[in-house]
């Protein structure tokens, strides 16, 4: 037994370069040795760190020694080119290992035809089940959610549902509650498998069930089974149809894996990325990219038009185009310092219209005070470089405006969009930075025109 | 048993202004009825949602009505007020409820004396439980985990354990694993309720246990617990002391908080807010953000030293002043999407010594990819306005430059701070501006400089 265990410890980088180096000798039996004694994770890590093309060897070598579970671990884009690596007998052999609801989500993405070809190799009954999970959208608690639980008759007692887990042998080891339908399938509750040990097996089933557990619509997003299992504490959580029947569990472990996703996402989108581009190769990369970096040059030549409206004043006194920059980024950072904590609150429902007056006020007064505290430092700068005190004040002015209409925009453009059914996180940066600019340079170069010239 | 809860649907907008107006019309009944029913989270959220004179009051009327559970949901700085708002019988009443990892991380923002007021108020054993868990710092293993486990030494029979289990009054309903010890209390690894159910009475508990389950040493730090838990797909982990015996256990629910709380703090830093401050008040505010805009004022002085340099040049072609702006901003925006996915993968370990430099020549040749799009875009869009083609042609090339700088410099920054120990979240950004401000502005007019004037 480790007493640490963590995948960085794993697969170090010197690790990595071994595996490289056997690769490029082509030393088949070593990479073997070297691959087989890693966990899913590390396996799935090894991967994802090599290049394309190492990869695409390395499942070359690998191919059924490759853990079935690394695949579920695999970034999308790695996965793609994992698979592609694989026929669809080795496919199906990995299927065959996973859960039904782990199969659907690697099956997903392959051509249909292929698709069809694995799940042939596969039972009846496996089929079925990752047809029904593939049935369901992707990102719903219907995916996610995995068909193998123990489901017990109301009217049975604590005796026979101890023999029948005894009894039978598929039951999975995971296996933390036990649940209770009525005659047509409809959760009625559950038992946790702790007190149902303590009970005596002549009471009833019915009399040690907990009744108002929380239980999801197979259609729920996984934002929202995330948000559920956050709120309630909950270790597993039941999945039912619209009729109320059980269709099967979703095991916090794969909302962890949720809640990461949409933490990245999160974060992604706030930095003007859509989505981890981290694998894809560099031509998509930069296409990736390249969408979002459009809508800046058109936000930048709004700015610009702005400055030029002032070419007049700026080539009489120079020195406004030297300090502009400065009232116009002062205001984009503040205001990316609300927008972030906008965003998220929206996020974790934080911030709702019970409270978003008090919300913008708020931020409104903290642009203000920062704005005079950011104004009289830059004016007594500008003053003591410059030996001009009316520079100074137009300096000073323009920050206070900037940095209010920082806070405002801020909190508003976040809040608006959501209200709009537009997520904030990706597109709040782009309007915000427009607004400050816009302002920056319209109160500094503007003040400039009427009181300097 | 409801089909959909969320915390949301539980305390919409309109419950909160009901509670509002119950509050402003001294309506004390109607306020603790509206209260009382709702989830430990649903108090904490509308105690997060009301205003602070607000809260104080509600908490006065609340007192021991308030669901103690609610208390570790509340944000810091709102627990802080909440618990101002008690005495210590009142908060040795809700520790008492608590889990001791749950209670101690509420008693230890208290000033020294109430929190030995507090303490000497329960009896021997939960103090024991909590200052146990206090002796660990905030945010490790040993302060995460709970004390409340079933330990059975090596050398009983199922049945033993059993009867043992049968026979306990104070387990817990959230049992899933039991522990095995030796006679020293070091772990030997644990066995599955449901495979201990399915087994045989006399079957050695030895014979059944998992030894090769991983865990955590007391003193980890909370983010290499989240790591654990997500490689290893855990719903709990024992905590083991120096000679590995066992000390608690740690269950994903936990987990999952932490891994919320490194999400956010991540999301924050990025965007240059210390920590949350959406409960703060607005000066505290105020003076959390001051230091990141005074880091920012410096770097926007750098930049207009850049500019301040080719004062002369402006002057001759104020337009240049116009466009200056476009490219820098530019540049910022194509970093700041490399400095995210850089953070991003060295948070979650995908980016390694293995692979940095695969990545950072990436990242350069995606620059330079997006580089000459824009610059075409741009040279050709300024000919056009102008029909200057030598200014298209300086603006274009003062492009490609700050979106290939931009490209290193997000993907190195990052890197760099990582390998010297600092969080490269909190402080990328920054370099990174300065950077593209930099090399933007010196690009742009130095170019026109040398080839324009």
């Amino acid at each position: 037994m480790s007493v640490e265990i963590d995948v960085l410890d794993e697969v170090t980088p010197e690790f990595v370069r071994r595996i490289e180096a056997s690769l490029a000798e082509g030393r088949t039996e070593d990479l073997r040795a070297l691959l087989v004694g890693l966990s899913a994770t590390g396996q799935a890590s090894v991967l994802e760190q090599v290049s394309e093309g190492e990869r695409d060897k390395l499942v070359g070598v690998l191919k059924r020694d490759l853990d079935p579970e690394a695949l579920t671990e695999l970034d999308e884009e790695v996965l793609e080119d994992v698979l592609g690596q694989l026929d669809s007998k080795e496919i199906a052999a990995a299927a065959r290992e996973l859960e039904a609801d782990d199969a659907a989500n690697i099956l997903e993405d392959l051509p249909e035809d292929e698709r069809r070809e694995v799940l042939a190799e596969l039972t009846a009954d496996k089929r079925a089940a990752i047809e029904s999970a593939l049935a369901y959208p992707e990102d719903t608690a219907g995916r996610l959610m995995q068909r193998s639980l123990v489901k017990v008759p109301d009217d049975w007692a604590v005796g026979q549902v101890i023999d029948y887990c005894r009894e039978a042998t598929d039951l999975p080891d995971d296996v933390y509650d036990i649940f209770v339908v009525d005659r047509v399938g409809r959760l009625r509750g559950s038992v946790p498998l702790g007190r149902m040990l303590r009970a005596k097996r002549p009471v009833s089933i019915l009399d040690i069930v907990d009744p108002d557990i929380p239980s999801l619509p197979a259609t729920a997003d996984q934002a929202e089974v995330a948000h559920v299992f956050r709120d309630k504490n909950l270790v597993s959580c039941p999945v039912v149809d619209e009729e109320g029947r059980l269709q099967g569990v979703i095991m916090v472990d794969d909302v962890v894996d949720v809640i990461d996703e949409e933490a990245e996402e999160d974060l992604l989108k706030m930095g003007g990325v859509g989505s981890d581009d981290m694998h894809a190769d560099t031509v998509r990369t930069a296409r990736l990219r390249a969408p979002w970096l459009m809508v800046n040059v058109a936000t930048a030549l709004v700015a610009s038009l702005v400055i030029g409206q002032f070419e007049g004043t700026i080539e009489k006194i120079v020195v406004l185009a030297v300090l502009m920059p400065i009232v116009a980024s002062m205001g984009g950072n503040a205001g990316i310092q609300t927008v972030t904590v906008t965003v998220r609150a929206l996020a974790m429902g934080e911030l709702t219209a019970a409270n978003a007056l008090r919300f913008i006020a708020k931020e409104a007064v903290v642009g203000g005070l920062n704005g005079v505290l950011f104004a009289t430092l830059l004016a007594f700068g500008v003053i003591g470089l410059f030996g001009d005190w009316r520079l100074g004040a137009v300096i000073g002015a323009a920050m206070i405006c900037n940095l209010m209409a920082a806070a405002l925009a801020g909190a508003l453009i976040p809040i608006g969009l959501q209200k709009f059914g537009i997520d904030p996180a990706v597109s709040s940066t782009v309007f915000l930075t427009m607004v400050t600019d816009v302002v920056g340079f319209l109160a500094f170069l503007g003040l400039a025109t009427v009181f300097l010239l």
